[in-house]
């Protein structure tokens, strides 16, 4: 019985895990989760992830949520087969944990609300972003950026010499953001830029995300 | 030669790293950076973390940032010392792994600001907190500790059976507000409120808390 995915197309939180399952070549099943009609908040839901939200996982009776979570779940399980996600050397894994808990504390905070108004305003409910709240945004996205620009000078990922989970938590927020104006500040930084095209050019990246534009109609 | 942690007993950040170097029984020399002088901007600091931000670790010539990587790095380095914080068996770690990233995601961005009005304005500034900012963050904290309640109804500790990262990443913070109104809002939950006087009364956490008052000078 192949691992459930409860999620939704339009969650970076459940492409991050669907890029996992596929550098992992591991078979899942997707169950769409309608979030424009809310539900994630419904009984059944609930009763895999009380906080209301997706993804959510079944691996036969076992159940798992948080999409960072479910993906080291993933790598420990598989860990022989697909792409080496993280070190088995402490040194090694540390770098990546270093930049692992850097995307979940500072990345993920810094472009939250830029998905929100450059992405999902529109598609949930047609509504125009608010140019001044992007811009102050955009503005602190830069400065993070420059500290990843330091790193990428140096190492050509984020965890040091290869991909790791590191660089795959970027992803889902960062193939979005570079659809929109916000592509800008990434292409600013020419090491981040560098970097960006190599991580999507990935096979997982591009097989997930053509079913994503499949899906989306684009 | 001891691993050195450049931190200030202030710093909820700072304090993870020392609980779970207690719990690991591991020897360390605390270098006191002066938050209120802006010491973590300085020339020195950034080298080590160019997010300037407090705890920064030296493990000879290696370098670490993030509490929550420099706990895992502990853990897989001296993983037969001290207490087991993190399982070997996947589903084991991956329900504390739920729990870490619940913490990440969930409990910290919920408490910061209260950390912030209800410790840190007083402590920092002598400032009195907004009571009006607080009334909504418990609130909010009220709603997220419901979850917490489930699973502590049903689970001894957050990662399951036994004491985990998933309960130490909290201690600090828990620590801290306990000792504010916000208090309320944890005792009004029972099985919440017995968790944390288990994980508040462990050797590891009066060792630190106790070197913690006796600095601050209470």
């Amino acid at each position: 019985m192949v691992m459930k995915v409860y999620g939704s197309m339009i969650s970076t939180a459940t492409l991050r895990v669907l890029v996992c399952l596929a550098e992992k070549d591991i078979d899942f099943e997707l169950i769409h989760v309608d979030l424009a009609s809310g539900e994630h908040k419904k009984p059944h839901l609930l009763s895999i992830n009380p906080f209301g939200q997706i993804p959510a996982v079944e691996d036969g009776d076992f159940k798992l949520i948080e999409s960072r979570a479910i993906m080291q779940y993933i790598e420990r399980t598989y860990v022989k087969q697909g792409t080496d996600l993280i070190s088995k050397e402490p040194k090694k894994a540390a770098e990546q944990s270093v930049w692992m808990e850097v995307e979940s504390q500072k990345f993920e905070p810094a472009t939250t609300r830029l998905v929100w108004e450059l992405c999902m305003k529109r598609l949930l409910f047609g509504e125009k972003e608010n140019q001044a709240v992007v811009k102050v945004k955009e503005e602190a996205l830069g400065n993070l950026l420059d500290v990843y620009e330091g790193r990428l000078t140096e190492n050509k990922y984020l965890g040091g010499d290869s991909f790791s989970m590191a660089d795959l938590y970027h992803v889902p927020v960062i193939k979005f953001l570079m659809g929109t104006q916000t592509k800008k500040v990434f292409d600013a930084r020419p090491h981040v830029s560098a970097w960006i095209t190599d991580i999507l050019s990935r096979p997982s990246c591009l097989k997930v995300f053509c079913r994503s534009a499949n899906q989306l109609g684009a």
